[in-house]
């Protein structure tokens, strides 16, 4: 169910749309730090160097420049999650990827995964509901691939909607400490959590 | 490094200090759904029936107010790993019963727990240091569990900080989904965490 939403309009120039991903970007880093309840639209508009006119004429709302920043993350995080379908291999390749996937987004964005993580809740309507629902496509796609393991013999009898949470717990939490100049990289962590977790359900 | 803190004063009667504890649970559902800085002091007077100039005579400042949410779930998780650390037993033990401990603190405190999780960048200065002491303090714990486990043997080489953090995000991130009235226990989250977890750090 999509919003109607006239800031999406693929009509638009590549110009107008290259300017509404740095809005978004910047909103980003101002919601990641001052919270986005506390940010006001006219601070929006000092970081983004526009009036309130212009603001509104790229972003339409505030809730839906929110709205834009959950989609940031989700649709990166869907396309790596198409690409692992794509790739095939075992369950517990899938998982490894998977992770590998996810951390390289939460590495790349840190403040937009901030904001997704920490603002759900100030979502409303058919935005959250959105939200949810894309969530829990992604969520459906890592227990898809537990239940996959168990079928195919290679993990343990497991749940698979319980076991999915731990490792998305494991993972998504890494955007308390995993940094763009951290000492590791997101890839090498991925690595060691694959290793781990998969040891933790398979069949020894 | 102790903060003066007159409110913490163990001279007040334990009527004032039940009242006190009151408004630090009224006010952490308050931050947990409207976000803390969004939330007003005249919100937090309604909230917990007082007038401002008895709000402050219990919590003292807004920001003293978050340092006590953040205490009240660090007396909390540091109290469990006390009980751990007395109760003894091989580090996988250990660790079992630190998941315990801790799934138990965030099944009953869940709005504390996401205040917690949520505002700790909103302390400032000593409480802001504090904080972070304490919090530091128990990362400490789990990792002297993993490492005393690699010692013992019966843990794989591992990095004991990096393997914590796995840890802490796999427990800590439960606070989205593990709800008082759920289906499943947070003794019984826990225990299948465990079994997931030492499994997969173990030597085979």
């Amino acid at each position: 169910m999509p919003l109607a939403d006239a800031t999406k309009d693929s009509r638009r120039s590549p110009r107008w749309q290259a300017r509404r991903e740095a809005i978004i970007d910047t909103s980003a880093r101002l919601f990641a730090s001052r919270g986005y309840h506390a940010t006001g639209i006219s601070e929006l508009c000092d970081a983004n160097d526009l009036g309130k006119g212009a603001l509104y004429h790229y972003i339409g709302s505030k809730e839906e420049l929110l709205a834009a920043i959950h989609d940031r993350v989700m649709d990166e995080v869907m396309l790596g999650a198409d690409r692992v379908a794509a790739a095939g291999g075992s369950p517990p390749q899938q998982l490894a990827m998977l992770g590998d996937e996810l951390l390289d987004v939460i590495h790349r964005y840190p403040d937009h995964v901030w904001v997704f993580l920490h603002e759900f809740p100030a979502l409303t309507g058919l935005r959250a509901a959105q939200f949810r629902e894309r969530r829990g496509e992604y969520e459906l796609r890592v227990e898809g691939v537990l239940r996959a393991g168990v079928e195919s013999g290679e993990f343990r009898d497991l749940d698979p909607w319980l076991t999915a949470r731990a490792w998305l717990g494991m993972h998504n939490y890494t955007y308390l400490w995993l940094k763009p100049d951290g000492n590791l990289s997101a890839h090498e962590v991925a690595s060691r959590f694959a290793d781990l977790f998969i040891r933790g359900i398979s069949k020894s």
